[in-house]
């Protein structure tokens, strides 16, 4: 992280932390059905059945990264964006990187 | 698409226009992998052989979203929300939604 | 394709000679939907609306691959591993790196 | 999973069960990575670098799945598309919707 996006931060909280504790649930949960693939593979258990349960931890996760860049726009991005200039545009090029990493 | 983003879209132009004739072509090039794939099917060529040219189009109309994404955020988001309010708001919900059809 | 391959594909048809039609009836619908993308660029559309476009057309990408995959793995696959030998072992990492292309 | 699914595995290990460690291994690093985005989120640190986190746990879950997948295509899959019949078209069947759970 730059110092230009820490002088931004030091002035607005992450957008996130509205709902921290729901994330964290989120998250919690994700782990939770990362912990039962695992459990599932040293059991011995269906592929396919192992397979379902990996793609309802990778959604959960995914939905976890939506959620955290819907609060970064709304706050981080639309604050920087209000102030324009070069740390508008290094946000804005930030989020768009992060958007295709999750795309990708 | 909603009248607050007409009354918007009025004052400031679509971030992509700078970059229109590279769109089109990407497109172009999209629309003939799609033509390729037809008569590849025609031509009964090898499913393997017409998955990869499937997966070259739909990489190519990746690429043109993620670059049509970030001119709007550049643009229009950055723009509204500059101006805050309820067409910031708006902007903002509506740049998540398309996101989130973009990773599902 | 590899030679090996060229002898397996003497015997078997490809899978999706039997809904080469519906899959010719969704490519030409997928580059319509490429050619209007390509409308709403030209006519400065808005960037959200031209975004749902794109979408629309990568979805329509998706399910052909998934139904190319899906006749393969019934057909050129189910065959060759029915024969077994290098044959089904090679047409077996094909269709594996297909997926990978397609997950990724 | 339904009895015919069960009788074929009475017959044949999982073909996870090969790489069954390297496969546990991937899955700890992945548990470690959600529980990092855990304690990232708890400290407040920056959205992006949390999303980055994300990333690189939904690709490591990505990953499995497609070892999962390429498993089961070579061991499952394979022997009951030897054996023909209704196994082999069910197997076939449940392959092809796990693919499209992991596309979509």
């Amino acid at each position: 992280m730059s110092e230009v996006m820490d002088a931004a931060d030091a002035e607005h909280a992450h957008g996130y932390i509205e709902h921290k504790d729901a994330l964290l649930k989120r998250l919690r949960r994700a782990e939770g059905q990362v912990r039962g693939v695992q459990r599932m593979v040293q059991e011995d258990e269906y592929c396919i059945d192992i397979l379902t349960q990996v793609s309802a931890a990778t959604k959960a996760l995914e939905r976890v990264a939506l959620e955290l860049l819907d609060d970064h726009l709304r706050h981080c991005v639309a604050s920087a964006a209000a102030e324009g200039g070069a740390v508008a545009a290094e946000k804005l090029h930030e989020a768009s990187a992060a958007i295709a990493r999750l795309v990708r």
